[in-house]
Parts: C-alpha cells; sequence; structure tokens
C-alpha cells in the first residue's frame, strides 16, 4: 500500500507507478496523466490490455533505419527498402516526425536522412552527434544529385543547414532548400514581418 | 509495411495501431497521440518498455473493490481494508476520480461507495446500474452513522443524490451533503450567480 502517495491517500502502488510515466509522455501533465490512467482502469480489457501490448510489441521491434535515421520495425526502413522511390535524392530532416509529416503530405518521392536533432553552441551538439558523417558518406556513396535540406525555420535549424551545405560544396551535389514564403490559406494580416520579408524577397512573375 | 496508412506513406503497422490506441486516450487527439509515439519511439529503453511494463502488470492486476466500486489492486481495496478508516461514514461519490481527489484533500477518513456515474433518464441509467442497491444494503449491514453525499453539483448529480435520500429516509441514518458556497480563493466577481445564491443562503454568522 502506498499510503500518502503523491496521487492520494491508498492509491496502490503499481497505479501510481503508471501515473507517474504516463506523465513523462509530451501533452501529459500529471493531471491529465491521472485522468488518462483512469480511463485505463474502466475500460482494462478494451483498451489498457491492447495497448499494453501493443507497446510492448513496438518496444521490442522499432529499430532505426540503419541508412537513414527513420524509425520502423526492420533494420533497413520501408522507404530506404522501397525500389520505387527515386534514389538520386535525400531529403535531410532533423527528426522522424518531420519525416512523417513530408510523408503525410505525399509530396517527396526520393529517400530521406534524419539527423537526430540540430547544431547548437549551447548544448554542445556538434556534427559527430547528428549523423552528418553518414549524409556525406551517403552522397558520395548512392550517386545522389540532389540534397534538399528540410530543416526547421529556426536559428539552429538554419545553422545547420548552412554547414551542411558547406561540408557538400567539394563534392559537386546540387544542394537546395525548401522554399519560404506565404503559407496556403495564410492571411498576410497574420503573418510575422520575417515571413512577408521572405515571401517579398521571393516573390515571382504572375 | 502499411503504406498510404492514416499516419502518413510508410508507417509500420504496429506503430500506427499504437498511434490509433494512444488517441483513444483522454487528452490525446490524433495529432498529440503521434507526438508521444514518436518520443516513445526514441526513448524505447527508459521509457517505452518500462510503460508498456507497468500498464501489462496493472491490467492485470487491477480490480474494483467489491465492498466500495475503488480502484485497486485487490478485491477490497486499501480504504476498504484499513482498520483505521471510520466504519461509521460513508462518503458516496459518482465516480473513482472524484474518491481519488477527496484523498488527496486528505480531508475524510471514512469509508466511501463509489456509484459509477449518476441516474439519467436521457441515457436510461437506473439505479441498478449504480451500485445504489449495494449502498442501500451497505448502510443496513455496516451499522453506519452518516452517509454524505458528495456527489456533482450538476442537475443529474443531484438527482441522484435525492433519489439516495429518499432510499434512505426509512433507515434513520443521518443524509448530509457537501457545502456549496464561495470556493477557497475564489473572488465574488468572477462567480456564478447560482454559487452567489447558494452561498447567500446559507451564509453563516461570522
Amino acid at each position: 500500500m502506498a499510503a500518502g502517495g503523491a496521487h492520494g491517500g491508498d492509491t496502490p502502488r503499481e497505479i501510481e507507478a503508471l501515473i507517474d510515466l504516463m506523465a513523462r509522455l509530451p501533452g501529459l501533465g500529471p493531471r491529465s496523466a491521472r485522468r488518462a490512467v483512469l480511463v485505463l482502469l474502466k475500460r482494462r480489457g478494451a483498451l489498457m490490455a491492447p495497448l499494453a501490448q501493443a507497446m510492448a510489441q513496438v518496444a521490442v521491434s522499432a529499430r532505426d533505419c540503419r541508412i537513414c535515421g527513420n524509425i520502423g520495425t526492420s533494420d533497413i526502413c520501408a522507404i530506404c527498402a522501397d525500389d520505387r522511390r527515386a534514389t538520386g535524392e535525400i531529403c535531410v530532416v532533423e527528426d522522424v516526425a518531420d519525416l512523417w509529416a513530408l510523408e503525410r503530405a505525399g509530396v517527396f518521392r526520393g529517400r530521406y536522412h534524419v539527423l537526430g536533432g540540430t547544431l547548437s553552441a549551447l548544448d554542445a551538439v556538434g556534427p559527430e552527434e547528428l549523423r552528418i558523417p553518414d549524409l556525406i558518406e551517403r552522397v558520395a556513396t548512392e550517386a545522389t544529385r540532389e540534397v534538399i535540406l528540410a530543416l526547421n525555420a529556426t536559428v539552429d535549424g538554419q545553422t545547420t543547414a548552412h554547414y551542411i551545405a558547406d561540408a557538400l560544396a567539394a563534392t559537386g551535389v546540387s544542394v537546395t532548400s525548401l522554399a519560404q514564403g506565404v503559407p496556403i490559406g495564410g492571411e498576410l494580416d497574420y503573418l510575422d514581418d520575417g515571413t512577408l520579408g521572405a515571401a517579398l524577397r521571393a516573390r515571382k512573375s504572375f
């Protein structure tokens, strides 16, 4: 019995431990984790048991793709293993979440390279921590025509983009980056000055 | 490979299934479930495996207390099994969440009775669905002095309170309910009219 535990007098220790683990997920604080666990407790057969099983299964089967860094269930992810994907184009993203976002949009049919973060002097993240050497090796060995830098439009993201562009300059591969401008459906009145300026500088004939 | 799945081109089927299950938790939509699963995927050893294990363990060990309806890990919950808790007072709550809230506050040292909801003509919830017969039997067999109705101040909650008070009228047990009034730290200016009215009607000498 965990009398006097963080979640109230006599909540059993196992349930408290579960709440604490759930609270470590993004989007769930201590309160909402408790609420989520209560729903799980009420739906033990229909939701909790299947969720535990799905999680245990993925925890065992998930692997980082050893080519691109995507997360899948085999040593080489489904995208790298797919013959129909163009091999000459590598789209460089910070994170698996960005790869998934591009895949949801369905706008890119080449290969990816997941850096796993951005260069950061503050957090002491250098190129070696980021799979940048792997990228340079891939560009050399995979007959790459184009490297598309799809990095976030943040200071660290753009620093990383410049670093990669410099590192690839000698290889002769074409290095491009995502266009910046007005988002589709965006209203000028609500856009920040930086985006407006970038959109104006990159204007094109109508 | 689940090509063209709901979460983007080539997310493996097991990961998609996990996202779908996570999205059924309160507080997580499809987007935040995906974000949570990504965090789990990145922290497979440190978070995902322990969480899966904790969840599987609780899914097996959790039970509804057969006396009060609280959720614990044995047939009789820690509160009902605790000799130090007063036996003459039963605090009636709608839901386990309410019981946990009262336990966190640490203000009640008697026993509880969890109804599992409120009477609702609309949803066809009658007394039989709510462990109300169990409550009436407990009052008769446990030498109960007082039944405290700690039900939500909603229409359904108050309907249920009245029903229980009527059902217990013949037993001679004292039936009370939580005081209504100004919350501690509450500012009158922000209170609703109903609460202000209740606080004024229940005014006491200073």
